[in-house]
């Protein structure tokens, strides 16, 4: 094994600028979720001739599945990267910026499916002697529920597969670290827009109206209670009322009211407990104020939990393996924000970790700025850290 | 009638010393509403074997009706005097002060049923030259919900009667003054305790717990509204919540709460939509935070409305009778406190009126206050003023 | 006088199509607020070659004053009349309708102001007859804060005049039907706009931000214990928070609140306890939350407070009068909008009367609303009535 | 090491009776938090004759210091055992339950200080043979901020002393399991105490007063936004306001308002973080409403944390000793309540573990309730168990 892997890093480094390349034409040319399809044609074209098989166009949507069967028996492991972009204007003055106004690889998904296509183009080129099997899933809409994740998997993306790896470059983390966690990783979310309907009139008489701004400001003051007096103080939740639309005139009382929002949970007993108390306060708040409401309360991407075993071996292997360019193997707290990536996990056990994307000194924006960028070094780094990984996992498992 | 009035004036002024000492020793002997038992005899034993018909317990209670009969045709009407006391220990060092600890005639009735026995005395001399019919209502317990009134208004004691007359003596208006309203003119009630149940528990486990403190909290928040929101910006209303009882440990999660308050109101229009709004509110608030409650919400005494042409009657005779004593006839704003007189007037036209009992310069407590006093003068002014309206009433009627 | 009256109604009854000609023209070429060029200038050409001394561009602005010297010594009175339009695009079919675009006599000034022409004309040929002064206020902006009696007032309009009368024709009120009040008749206003500046932030991150939406609503909350708990419950307030200008994305909490509402009053000592708690409310919430604010707390419109001697006067005057089309005269409860003739009223004792404009069983629209009409009927019933109050006051007097 | 662990645990067997002794009559003798005198005396008289050095009133209070000279070099190691009883009235039925009426061991402590004196005897017996010293600390006032670890601490118990075990007796862990954790093991606590003074008045009349039933609403409400908005989602926190002393009349506003609470966390920094919040909210709130408060804000018992190496260290070597009785050694949840052991593990690396002590399938009662019990069985355990670690600390280290 030691000797292939010495292999798979040398060709990993011999195909970096084809790597770059490949990330800068996909950042010139972003698509939006469930609107890649360009990307996907790119991305299943690269296959083409090559010793594997490609799925096109599987879960109904641009989702690419490309399996490469290993000369020897083995175990069978899928990895995945996602390839969609965001509804951003960027604003790096990089010279392969976006070409589409008002559309941006603010998140590094190019980076993702540039390295893992030429991660891919290698293990197909050393299957041979590979013990095992891997399925690449190139994964399109990750930045919008449902995800494109929810369809794949529903398909059978991972029908007789055993593990699965994810990976993300992360703009806060510096360049030359990995970082890991076991168990519950990303967030869950729900996101719920309502409608409070009262009734208007003019604001010297308020008894001839229903003043909706009043009913919608108890409920908002009423909501803080679930995460102050519903969770487990151990336990993490957030329940936010991000938008309060209850724009009118001065003098006269507002007849209704939208606000939007989002809950973020670590397990999914939290995310129906506060189902069940998110519900119960809407209704009952609505009710005293004789007001009513329409309620949209969509459960989004699922808690993301590493596999504890996989991910161990995961950390123990990437720090084992000394890589080059890899600066230190950390243990990081959860990550608040949401990732379909979860559904995976939830099938099979998975581990995602994280890239470091940002030089020690060099200015960085968080993911979804419009100044977002990655430092390119990251892209061989990711390829060889999941190339690596790959390796023992095939030739070794989980232990 | 003039020459009627001036001997009734004349006899009222001889019997003075007698009002004082009848009111001295009610007030040295008070007795609590619904146990004014020997208050009751005193007056009953009063009318002995003069020329009137008394009932003693009527309505049920202490209550007792005096009708003298008038020796020419004509209206009838009805005076209200009440006898009741309070639960306060006085402390105004009077020589005749209460004899009985805890129990103080704190309002003045020591003094309403003085002036009415020697009022009616006086008339059950002249009765022979009195057009119609006068029934004297001594009535007991104004003091305490259900109020005295009522039992008698229901057992019939105004069948029959026109028109109602009652006043009361008042430490916050000079000494010489009398005043009236008509319309509303003072507040209805209504009374609430509420019970609310959540779950107790350990400070540091909410989520095990249901904070019946943070429900309560709600509540009293949201019940705001029904004064700045539902009621008509031109009525009057208030909406008090007068105990939060909800003592306990700091460390332990409160599992049950009792509020209490009250309701005044200048329409019962006014007190039905509140009633309404108030129960929707708590109905609403309790389900939102998954608690239950018990409600008592007891509809107190009406607001008391004076009739507009009686009242203007009043108004008018007091004015031009130049009574000895009387130095203003004014007509004064509505009073926030209830009085069971409201009983009466739903019934038969009335007018109820005040009569200043603080001497200019002289120090005055509010009633209910353990120091609470009156200027005695002010009876024989409440004897002759209301002598006056009822001699006007049976000769002129309400005209 | 009586034979003035007479012979004042003839020729206002002759003059009526000149009437309706003059507010059909206004009708169709409303200008707004401040902005009234055209319509000062047709009042004021109206005048031109008549018995009478005409100030144009009174106080600043488009106001106009036309005196009108009586033949013989008396009293000196003032008589307004409004003439601006409102940013409303009609919606009413009428041959006339506006025809200039978003702009409209939606709240019947130009029926004001066409009845007061022909009334003002009239008094001119009667002038001879006529013990007295008379000055026709023609005042622009009523709808707008400052509003245009402010500056006339400023500017010295009443200095020398004893009392002002004014009127409004009423689409919520039967043809035929003239209404009256003494006392505070119509509320005073403050207007107030808010910016909270919180600071904001990833919906999972809160700790991060400050949460506007959060204090924004303990603020609306907070802000019902002013007319709850603080007002008299015998007085009249409002405070309608009509606009809650917190729109966002649900996954991101909001850093900036714009709120805007109004303060309805009766008395100008509640509008200074109102100022004063809502001001403390405000600060103290705001530090609670750590937010910072910014706000624009504008005091509008004074209580309109009729003089009731004046009042009485008038409404004895038109009852006697028994004019023809004149068919009730009611007191009215107070009027919640708010008017700037309260101007003239803290200047002078004054009445500000209302004039049914709506036939029993027709179809009506409120003021300011795309289909607000008035029967003009009530254009000559307006001018007979004013009229016959301006004789009645100059021959007598008040009394 | 092997060899005289043996002998360790064959003395402590023999002991056992010995042990029960000790902690029955300490059950029957209960004395408070700060009152233990005669529990000191016994404990000091107990070493009275033993080859150790015992200071008396160590710290001010009744602390007592047994320090045992081990024969060889070696570390030293600090052990800690607290001795104080409950205000509670017993209800267990035990034949040697609480003779002191209202006191009552409900948490343990004697069996703490049983088996401590019983493993103390013992080392003393071996210490020969021992490398290093060991300091027994029998802590009075555990029950009871300040809690008498603070006194101990602060005179220097722990100097030249480099780590600190204890242990805790658990109703609710199965007889025969220990459990550990590393990091925050059990809650820091904050108490606070709120006097709110407003002004009282007649329900009636609002405006003369100032409602703080109203104003301390709004501050529980407001206080719901530490833990929801201004805690680290990922951290742990809880403010609880377990007392809402607010009891009055109905008609009365009620002039003030204590309320009593605690705030419970696992980071010192949060600690500091919800006191700045919690006192600008409370003075904000106090400011809106015009209210004054009095505050009194406790900094109780700090987090406390487990040592890592140590801990670790103990769950390793209890694991490997295959201890008689030991059934399972388990990795635990962080604990809710405060324990002032926190202010050892402050000052020195230190292990606080667990002692099973109901029987499976046994009834148990939670600690501090009147029926609480613990199986005695678990003396023998908590001593061979500290006596286990004691022994491979001092001759192994921490690694």
């Amino acid at each position: 094994m030691d000797a292939l892997k010495k292999e798979l890093m040398k060709r990993l480094k011999a195909k970096e600028p084809e790597m770059i390349r490949l990330r800068r034409y996909m950042h010139e040319n972003p698509e939006l979720s469930f609107h890649e399809e360009k990307t996907a044609q790119l991305i299943a074209d690269f296959y083409e001739g090559k010793d594997c098989t490609v799925h096109r166009n599987f879960g109904g949507g641009y989702g690419i599945l490309v399996d490469i069967e290993g000369g020897k028996p083995g175990p069978s492991l899928a990895l995945r990267a996602d390839f969609d972009a965001l509804p951003i204007q960027e604003d790096t003055g990089l010279p392969f910026a976006s070409k589409t106004p008002g559309v941006m690889h603010a998140c590094g998904h190019d980076g993702h499916t540039a390295y893992m296509l030429i991660l891919a183009d290698t293990l197909i080129e050393l299957k041979n002697d590979l013990p095992g099997r891997i399925r690449i899933i190139h994964q399109p809409a990750e930045e919008t529920p449902p995800g494109g994740a929810l369809g794949m998997v529903e398909a059978g993306c991972l029908n007789g597969y055993d593990h699965v790896f994810g990976a993300h470059v992360m703009s806060n983390l510096s360049l030359g670290k990995i970082a890991y966690r076991e168990g519950p990783v990303q967030t869950g979310r729900t996101t719920f827009s309502i409608k409070l309907q009262g009734k208007g009139g003019h604001g010297s008489m308020p008894q001839d109206a229903n003043d909706t701004i009043v009913a919608a400001a108890q409920f908002v003051t009423a909501v803080q209670t679930i995460v102050s007096r519903r969770v487990n103080p151990f336990d993490t939740a957030t329940v936010t009322i991000g938008s309060f639309d209850g724009k009118g005139s001065a003098n006269v009382i507002k007849d209704s009211v939208i606000l939007k929002g989002d809950v973020r949970i670590m397990t999914e007993e939290t995310r129906i407990l506060i189902e069940k108390e998110f519900k119960q306060l809407l209704s009952g708040i609505a009710s005293a104020f004789g007001i009513t409401y329409e309620l949209d309360y969509v459960h989004d991407y699922p808690v993301l939990v590493n596999d504890d075993a996989l991910t161990k071996m995961f950390a123990n292997t990437t720090k084992e393996a000394a890589i080059d360019g890899v600066t230190e193997v950390v243990r990081c707290e959860p990550q608040t924000p949401s990732e379909d990536f979860a559904y995976y996990a939830q099938e099979k056990p998975s581990c995602f970790f994280y890239v470091g994307a940002t030089k020690d000194g060099d200015e960085w924006y968080p993911h979804h700025h419009p100044k977002f960028v990655i430092n390119e070094d990251c892209l061989l780094i990711a390829a060889k850290v999941m190339g690596n990984a790959v390796l023992s996992y095939l030739y070794n498992g989980v232990k």
